[in-house]
């Protein structure tokens, strides 16, 4: 079957090099408004051609959009417009609910599959791209009653052969945990960074970090180009989720202010509950949801 | 040589696995007020015997103190009160004024070395020890001129058998540093994890959890024993570094606020330097610092 992808970054690409892989896709065109993009993706062999949007979108079977949110209701719309009714087109952007509305009453709404699979790494480009990034991540379809059951099944085919597990939420429920569990987190990082980074001491407190700060910091590595659009498009949870950090911030703070051991202790107790909610990750969904259904390619 | 280690947890008990291993101790004495951890510790093979403090202190060529940090002023009073004059004592705590501040006038102050080896991981107890946890990393000693050359040449020695770098500064250059790239990231993954654990859909906010929330909240499994009380002893560096990171946060809040694109890409940059800053990490310091002695065990 032909894929096309438009937008050849960290995403795009590493879906693209495992949907060859597990033979998904037999034809790969790629799409990027960069041309230095587009040239480093055909070299690193992610796509087989480039072509135009129009071009590339008219002669698939599936289109996958992964480029900044920000161009996603732009881009989505014309894809629309342009594919036949026999064409799956998915979006893979961190926030869901800005897009899905602005598709809501394009005449091949159902043709679309909204779609977050939550991976990623700190790096982007063609060639942050790599193999295997979504084995064994969730992806979360959203608002899966507004496509077409045929659209639907190939595009959780698409993500079975990834190995993801799918969740299947709506866009404004999806747009609401992904604040919590991914949008503040790179914010927390971005702030850490500026924060450290503001001190004068710098070369003595940077040859100091260790491992603990290092870990705690990488997302701050992250794209701008990317994270802004998704904290704008996310804004009102984005900020909730923010409001909710520096309350507990402040909380903390205070017990250390007034050398209120007990009261930071029982913080610091409650926060180490995370270890055992993290290590049973993905086992509770999955028994418990009838909703998920969890599907491994091989 | 002969090596007590008081306190067989994560830090101790690591220190006293490649001490061994790289022939620098001969026969090591464990110290462990838990009666169980002394035991685990012993079986783990990570000590040779166990031993009361007087017991083991009186018959060592180097004490090692890795407890908790608001254990240490009384523990190491007491070592120092019972060692030969031939006996160097180190301890190993995060925060280092308070302690080193409490044996100012002690008068063996001379045989005691005040350094902090940075390096750990969230886990704790003699079975978090780890074989290579320090190697390549940095070892701050502080106040160096408070220590006779010979102790302070046997510690070195110790820090150069783990394969560390080492740095050297005051104890309030130390306590202000590491409150900024050690103390702070501990603080913010405590309030992260609090802040997510307080929604109410948590079943699927975990599902949903990412590798880049789980590198930013690792510290948060990390152990209240051990944190509250450095939390505590360096309490006005620990609260700056929490008011200039809420400040950073507040103002990367208000950029999403505002809808000013411009402000917020502004910050993500300038929190893209971190990059840079880490890959550059240890270089910079060996190089430019003549404080500095690179040293490897071999």
């Amino acid at each position: 079957m032909k894929l096309a992808v438009i937008g050849l970054g960290l995403i795009g690409g590493s879906m693209a090099l495992d949907l060859r892989k597990s033979k998904f896709a037999t034809k790969i065109i790629g799409v990027d408004a960069s041309e230095a993009n587009a040239t480093q993706a055909l070299r690193l062999g992610l796509v087989d051609e480039i072509d135009t949007l129009e071009g590339a979108v008219s002669r698939t079977d599936m289109v996958i959009i992964a480029i900044p949110v920000n161009f996603i209701p732009e881009t989505l719309s014309k894809v629309l417009d342009v594919v036949s009714d026999q064409t799956t087109v998915i979006d893979v952007g961190s926030a869901k609910k800005q897009i899905a509305d602005s598709v809501e009453n394009h005449p091949k709404r159902r043709n679309y599959v909204a779609a977050h699979p939550m991976s990623g790494t700190e790096n982007s480009g063609p060639e942050a791209a790599l193999e295997g990034l979504f084995e064994g991540k969730i992806t979360i379809i959203c608002d899966q009653e507004k496509s077409g059951p045929l659209h639907l099944a190939f595009a959780e085919k698409m993500f079975q052969s990834l190995g993801m597990n799918i969740a299947y939420m709506t866009s404004d429920e999806q747009d609401h945990s992904t604040a919590f569990i991914s949008h503040l987190p790179h914010a927390a990082a971005f702030a850490l960074a500026n924060a450290v980074l503001a001190k004068e001491n710098r070369e003595i407190i940077f040859d100091l970090a260790s491992g603990g700060f290092q870990s705690t910091v990488r997302l701050a590595k992250s794209s701008p180009e990317m994270w802004g659009p998704i904290f704008q498009q996310n804004k009102g949870y984005v900020l909730e989720s923010l409001d909710v950090y520096i309350k507990h911030l402040k909380a903390f703070r205070k017990s250390i202010e007034n050398d209120d051991p007990q009261e930071m202790y029982e913080l610091m107790r409650n926060a180490n509950r995370i270890r055992g909610v993290l290590e049973g990750q993905n086992g509770s969904l999955v028994k418990n949801e009838k909703t998920i259904i969890k599907l491994y390619t091989k």
